[in-house]
């Protein structure tokens, strides 16, 4: 007999727990992609490659039901249209399907869905280059970006997601042995079980610019916690999400279960699968990563779901003052455009004191942050193989349009500018714009500005800047904030401010916000809400059997009826009516 | 120096976490009041009678900002008004002092606050007495259920609460330690810390016939994950939760807290004063427990808030067969009067085959069921002492307007009738209502009435009283549900029904809903969302400082800025352009 899913991960899955528990990371699926990789089963990006290649200008089949046609979506900044057509398939008849897979999903249990859960992450691990290169080719990252985002790291995230959600089901006891209050010396012993109820349907809203890591832990939180998961990836980028729910329904449909407890749903932008899978009655809970305008339809209209909604907001770099200049300025330079036009991770406000501020080189004015800032982005995008490997390939008009519109806004410090790309000469790759504002244009940088646009905000002040932080970020959010200060006041003040808007922050550190590995990873034991508001636990209670022989009916109700009502003791009877 | 509040209540917090972690209950405070209530410092009787009878006809201080007015609210069903005038406060200035509480209440941190919490719940525990006259006197309940529902299980509850709080909160870890990905050979050495955000101000609406009960546990899980609490009580029943508040305040007014971290708002209905509050952008979170209309219209409104809403719903009975007729004929008849016209627990909708039942005293038919029931009420509330124990007061004129309306659907098996009050000539108390219904009286039985209203639903079979059962209560909810059959294939039907409907039942014991002690008690380990709903986590990080000696200025932004920008190994590097 073979073992089961959760038999044969057992070891990783509690070896996982008890380093979360002790408040470590784990990241197996990183450390085994160095020289274990082959070991580990990983393609070689050869191989990879020609399984990309086989997938181009082809159906992608997943064998879901409903399908009323097939949808063609995507293209890669790098190479044209990839031609892969995904079943279209009715929004309602893939709601049906995960409804009629729910019941059994729900039977088998925490133990066999991790066990699955990490039987497809597995799987997932050994097809990272595929992966990397769906991303490369949909999002238009650079390639070692991409395997980054969408190969071990994501899968280790991925991990820790399953693991936390079997921790939290295994919180729930499943027997409970008590005695009621006693009633004329007579405790009642009782038995009980909970349950741990999956939520209901759950939908994943995949996001364009990584579709594997914002997406794999609310995917895998709700399969673990028992919830069928409909994954509805962005159109710009279906694929990586696409040969994820194939392989989840390959696993799944090997270990005897109904597949369509993960399904994909695709369509034209125009059929408005997203709003209208996220407002379905039975959809129970929504996962979803990007801006702050979706994510406030989301929570208005998706009234009947858990939303989880991460907004990307105003990503924010407090400067008050440094050691190390040249690093500041180089670090600021590389965050400006890494994977710029291709992730909603850059950079967007700096807010830095008009009057300047102190650095190992003396005073700066914010005239001097603004020209070295330039010049640094030039320098680091001179030579030409390095352009491929840091920045993206824009793949939207929406990107576009805000590269001219914001232009317009203020003294212009860089230029967004064509880069030729070493390898693809007509994918649409752009140099950084960084403007410059004064605190004054609020309206302008409180707007959230895709792809690579920065802002050189200057203010008042210290105080003023952490003024600014605080309220912007409070009302729109943001993936991450970041200061540069060598005075420890300013830094426990920001570290307040940081608290008060609910912004994570990195402390004199270079600003590589974009590296989703470094920026966005949550550390573990932060996550207990993403993950318990995914079921409930419902109890059923009744007498326990007795230790000694008893009467064969020894009647629960009427021990009951009668304990209660001549009752003539307990703390009740103290009380005399007033 | 005086022991800081948690280290003096150190060992029963920890004594509490350990047996919950380990799928225990921990009762300190009901276990103290037996013989040891008078060690533990708890009010006589006559004591606390003298103390509720001075707070009577006089003014209720609280000393909270933006004082308005007074209101008078209340009036019991036994003595008339109470004539106790609350401070009326404007919402928003109540909204704003909790404002200004909030950031010395976060800066406690859990320790403090659990400690705190601790030393209220101590002092409440002196005065359950007191409360449960309060709770007597504005809900109608029965003094003895008044004590149950208020007093030293009420504290245990929101102990549970309090160490649930406290125990997420130490999930959160404080110190966090690893390497970055490692580039060039050169992992970098980071550290971080996490802290823990409360989500903001938080709003308990107070129920009519639970105030304590329901209330306790979210007032204590908020104040414990750093919230203050504005208490927007019942009209009906304010004193005991004014009470609570006024111990709450003193407490922390002791610790040298500003006491606005607890207040209470009151005013006339008509004022509209939980909508207002609901609806306040700054209000972030709202507890409320009580008829599904309400909740209904606190989640389509509250919208910038976390709703923790608890609906009342369809409490059902599943009738399928019984060893034990006469116990079961008692328990029923016992929970349609227990506390009636009072609370929302009665068992509203008691689901039975048309075509009768198997029991131990032969095939019963629904029509000797409803006869049997009808006599057991009689006989039970035929010892007028017993009358003063079991029945509650009717407060409210949506209760007998329900009992007329209900008594028009269908055949009466028992008339609702005055039934006098041994001690109170004046309280307005009656028997329950005990109306046949059919199957296809769906739209009577699937609304929720209020009071001692019960339905007799007969239907096909078994099957078809699941398929009511699941529709009706996921649609609409329930408190609780319960079974009786002595067929395991039944009963196993019947829980995977209670699952989907995810409703919490009781299997073949006594109906005895209506005593919260029993019926509402939630298991250890089934609030984790209701915990972790209040908080997020807020990490900073920076790199660590290197154990070896390292040049002064090791340049973070530099090393990550070249290592990434001239990567050159690891897994990135592994893969060319395609």
């Amino acid at each position: 007999m073979r073992p089961s899913p959760y038999e044969r991960h057992r070891g990783l899955i509690q070896s996982v727990a008890r380093t979360l528990a002790a408040g470590g990371r784990c990241r197996p699926f990183t450390e085994a992609t160095g020289q274990d990789a082959a070991d580990a089963g990983m393609r070689s990006t050869r191989t990879a490659g020609k399984v990309f290649d086989s997938l181009l200008g082809k159906p992608f089949d997943l064998g879901q039901p409903g399908e009323a046609g097939r949808a063609r979506t995507e293209s890669s900044p790098y190479g044209g249209d990839l031609g892969i057509s995904y079943p279209r398939c009715e929004p309602s008849e893939l709601v049906a399907a995960a409804g009629r897979a729910a019941a059994g999903w729900r039977a088998a249990g925490p133990y066999q869905r991790a066990g699955l859960a990490v039987e497809i992450l597995r799987r997932l691990n050994t097809r990272s280059h595929e992966l990397a290169l769906a991303v490369h080719h949909t999002t238009g990252q650079p390639l070692s970006a991409a395997l980054r985002a969408a190969g071990p790291r994501a899968q280790d995230r991925a991990l820790e997601a399953v693991v936390q959600a079997f921790t939290e089901s295994e919180h729930v006891p499943a027997d409970l042995r008590w005695e009621s209050a006693q009633r004329r010396g007579r405790p009642l012993a009782m038995q009980g079980t909970c349950t741990l109820v999956p939520r209901g349907v759950s939908l994943l809203i995949g996001c364009p610019d990584f579709p594997l890591w914002n997406g794999y832990p609310g995917l895998f939180a709700s399969l673990v916690t028992g919830n069928p998961v409909i994954v509805a990836p962005h159109p710009r980028s279906v694929l990586p999400l696409a040969i994820t729910v194939r392989v989840a329904r390959q696993v799944l449909a090997e270990a005897g279960h109904v597949p369509d407890v993960v399904t994909l749903a695709v369509a034209e932008p125009e059929r408005q699968v997203h709003r209208r899978l996220a407002t379905d009655p039975e959809v129970r809970i929504v996962d979803f990563t990007g801006s702050a305008r979706f994510a406030d339809w989301l929570e208005r209209h998706a009234r009947q779901a858990a939303v989880f909604a991460d907004r990307s907001g105003l990503n924010t770099v407090i400067v008050d003052s440094t050691e190390d200049y040249q690093g500041l300025v180089r670090g600021l330079a590389l965050s400006l455009c890494l994977c710029n036009g291709t992730v909603r991770t850059t950079p967007q406000n700096i807010l830095v004191p008009e009057r300047g501020f102190a650095t190992d080189e003396g005073h700066k004015t914010i005239r001097d942050l603004g020209a070295n800032l330039g010049d640094a982005v030039d320098r680091l995008l001179g030579h030409p193989a390095r352009v491929g490997r840091v920045l993206g390939a824009i793949t939207s008009d929406e990107v576009r349009g805000a590269l001219a519109q914001a232009a317009r806004h203020g003294p212009i410090l860089h230029a967004s500018a064509p880069v030729p790309h070493p390898h693809h000469p007509h994918a649409d790759v752009r140099s950084p714009l960084l403007v410059r504002l004064r605190a004054s244009d609020e309206s302008v940088y409180t707007r959230e500005w895709p792809g690579p646009v920065s802002f050189l905000v200057g203010t008042d002040s210290i105080s003023h800047s952490l003024a600014l932080f605080r309220r912007t970020v409070a009302r729109h959010g943001a993936l991450h904030a970041s200061v540069h200060s060598t005075d420890p006041l300013v830094l426990a003040a920001v570290e307040t401010a940081a608290l008060d808007a609910g912004a994570h922050l990195t402390v004199n550190l270079a600003d590589l916000p974009a590296d989703p590995s470094s920026a966005l990873a949550d550390p573990p034991g932060t996550a207990a809400h993403f993950v318990t508001g995914r079921f409930r636990v419902v109890r059923s209670r009744r007498q326990a059997p007795r230790a000694a022989p008893q009467p064969a009916k020894a009647p629960p109700a009427e021990l009951e009826a009668a304990s209660v009502a001549v009752a003539d003791s307990g703390p009740g009877a103290r009380l005399v009516d007033v």
